[in-house]
């Protein structure tokens, strides 16, 4: 049921960086995102993938992580960092607008990244110049958002946000990440 | 397999109008959306959904359909339409942009509805000033895309383009629709 997937896919910043990942592994999620929709059928959706340590030293650096109660995440330390990514591009000579392509494309590599037992995280905060120069990226390609992936540390709960309540995830002192969702019925307007 | 999910999940445009989706259904779709992953956890998006023939008959009509050979699709004719709409809005009070959320919540309806034997189409190309005044849309609501579904009744076939090939959809004389997709090693560029 594509319903237990969505609700395994939990976002995840801390992994195992040890447990490695296979670029045919990479290709296969990257595949996924291919055969998905795309507005008009253009397809300007490029991907760099990385599973190497070295590769991934480049990138790592150039992301942004998040916040919990009011304070930056620094990010994970060395050994929970992502063990891949997948950077997608917006190629500027097919389309000059992504439309909603790469929230398609990023849904259907972390489902099936999550059928093999990956998690990550979809991450905008990125510092395109300097991941752009790191890896030598022509400027036709538009960086528009880094997928994080690893084998998953974390473990997260869904709950549901009480009408006014406060949506930023948080941590509890186990470690456990909590995730609030909107219920229903406040979605729903009509 | 989420792979053959999403190889199944073809866009569609013609559909057995007279084939019914229940309220519930769709409430069921969108909670897919609501339990996939939102750019901070702010979910901004909100949703109107619609089933009833009254309502579909004020939607229709703001949306555009696809081009064909360089031929503006008038749409399905009646008899064909879909069955029900999933307007994606973005709360301007949550939000002031919506990142890669509703590409995201699109693909979760979309593979859900597959699921269940449904199918449709994401449209970007929607009179978003007459379809806020047919349906009485606050004005703190933008418009982001519409989600049309019913039982399809067209047969989509996926190929791979040839590099260089035109990556238009188009339709055979059996009215079988075929969608060229770019090759992986063509996508994946690094």
């Amino acid at each position: 049921m594509i319903r237990d997937l969505v609700i395994a896919n939990r976002t995840c910043r801390r992994f195992y960086q040890d447990v490695t990942i296979e670029r045919e592994t990479l290709r296969e999620l990257v595949d996924l995102a291919r055969l998905s929709a795309s507005g008009a059928n253009r397809q300007p959706l490029k991907y760099i993938i990385s599973c190497d340590p070295q590769k991934n030293a480049l990138i790592f650096p150039c992301l942004g992580f998040a916040i919990y109660n009011g304070q930056r995440d620094p990010g994970p330390p060395e050994g929970e960092r992502p063990s891949a990514y997948i950077i997608v591009l917006g190629d500027t000579e097919i389309a000059k607008s992504f439309g909603c392509d790469h929230g398609i494309a990023a849904q259907s590599i972390f489902l099936g990244a999550r059928e093999k037992g990956l998690g990550g995280v979809i991450q905008g905060a990125v510092k395109r110049k300097e991941l752009s120069e790191a890896l030598r990226i022509p400027p036709r390609y538009q960086i528009i958002v880094v997928l994080s992936l690893g084998k998953p540390k974390e473990k997260m709960v869904l709950e549901t946000l009480e009408p006014g309540g406060d949506f930023h995830y948080w941590r509890d002192s186990d470690v456990v990440h909590h995730v609030p969702k909107r219920p229903l019925d406040e979605i729903i307007i009509g």
